[in-house]
């Protein structure tokens, strides 16, 4: 495994960490500023829209994990395929397993760190 | 646009042609032998499940627009994400009409050819 491949599965690992910790500010640091997530049924959303629906969802425990089956790093360009399994727990609810595949193409920039940049979201 | 990206434009309509036309031998030379499909709700599936997929569908009209959002061309390897209008008619029955957003990754083999080789599909 290489340095890039090396960021890149730490990448992920901090995305489900900050996720879990439900700290909104650390998810957004690992996603460019152009970043676009797709999701069945709706529009491709930006990182404001990211914020606004993490922020929304502040009292939901999320319990998430990732496993990447494919990896490859192409320059400062690689893509990503993951499987997710994902409990969501609303306040006082009962907890939704959802799980599937995602699809990501991450950006490195001149600072030398991995983000996400294109996110198509199979989880249901 | 270089030669690749024309290349890549021209796969994309040729797919929509051949599918159009019912022509799966003709899509499936569109795509590695490895490939992957991920759509909502199931497995990834190959080849030959798409094969057998389209085959089982023979006699569904299939009229389908792509708009190529992205492109980006990295050596051997692309990226594309795409607007996908479908209507899909039931032999005997009404059409139904669906649309989203694909996010896919090519493969350029050393036949000079692009080709189809991961693909997330979130038309609904």
């Amino acid at each position: 495994m290489n340095e890039d491949e090396r960021a890149i599965r730490e990448l992920v690992d901090k995305w489900m960490e900050a996720s879990r910790a439900g700290d909104t500010a650390a998810v957004l640091e690992l996603m460019t500023d152009d970043v676009l997530f797709h999701v069945t049924g709706r529009e491709p959303f930006g990182k404001e829209e990211f914020r606004a629906t993490s922020e929304a969802m502040r009292d939901f425990k999320v319990d998430g994990r990732a496993a990447i089956r494919e990896i490859e790093v192409i320059g400062d360009t690689a893509w990503i395929r993951n499987h997710i399994d994902l409990t969501v727990t609303p306040p006082g609810g009962k907890p939704m397993r959802r799980s599937g595949y995602t699809l990501t193409i991450l950006k490195k920039a001149d600072d030398g760190c991995w983000r996400l940049f294109r996110d198509a979201n199979l989880v249901s």
